[in-house]
């Protein structure tokens, strides 16, 4: 089963995001990730919710959010040319005998230290899933003791 | 009202999201950014929650979510010294005669251009709410056409 990135943008109302998760819910999906922030314009939210089934089943689902009061705008963007990015941080153990290690392995994947402890350090790194699982397995063998993804958010290229 | 930051670890299966959703409806909060992603572990996922309400109401809040089967830990991390970050994508207007102004804001930011188009950049950028609320600002003049933000994650610094 592929997975469908929709971009859905809804009222900034108390409730909307029980009734899209409650959609998923009775379907039986599981919902890889979802993320719902704020947009330029206040009164409105915008989710990324990335879940996994086929097209036509995926379909029915952007149907049936379409029904939803709130839902303003729905987009696939599955099979769009968008650029896909998610956010990490990763707490490492990270004494002095590895952290000059740690510090080239951030230096290669362009991510930043965001804090020093004693004997951890704080990382976040950002870029599409295979970057971010590709950082999180360099960094594996360090000992992650903390590790939280914002899940993913997707933009289309260019105009429309 | 204060703006809280929960860190909720719960068992990635399917309808937590819509028990911890509905848990916060019913309260008649209204959730300011919520992202589930997964974690070190398959089988875990973590949320992060901003809401608004003062301390009293997110303790009992904090002692229904710990009620639910699947919520493993939460940490309130409002009050700790805590690593907040977030991420954007915003796609701004961009002809010939202002994309030098353009580069030069993302360059103070610290911020990435991760698309170009004919007349329009897609920019990503991170950093705590403030920052993110004060690069959207300065790109609002060009023409913000399509904004999107992941939610704040949070980690608290060094070791406890």
């Amino acid at each position: 089963m592929k997975k469908h990135t929709l971009a859905v943008t809804v009222e900034n109302k108390p409730g909307v995001l029980t009734r899209v998760a409650t959609l998923f819910r009775r379907r039986g999906y599981n919902i890889d990730s979802l993320t719902v922030g704020t947009t330029e314009n206040a009164n409105i939210s915008r989710m990324t919710i990335v879940v996994q089934g086929d097209d036509a089943v995926i379909e029915q689902v952007t149907k049936q959010l379409h029904k939803l009061v709130d839902v303003i705008k729905i987009v696939d963007l599955t099979d769009e040319r968008a650029v896909d990015r998610e956010l990490v941080l990763i707490k490492v153990k990270a004494d002095n005998t590895v952290r000059a290690e740690i510090v080239q392995i951030v230096e290669i994947f362009r991510a930043r230290i965001v804090d020093i402890g004693r004997s951890t350090l704080v990382i976040e790194a950002t870029g599409d899933s295979v970057k971010i699982d590709a950082i999180e397995e360099s960094l594996r063998p360090f000992g992650i003791m903390e590790l939280v993804r914002t899940g993913r958010v997707s933009m289309m290229r260019g105009t429309k």
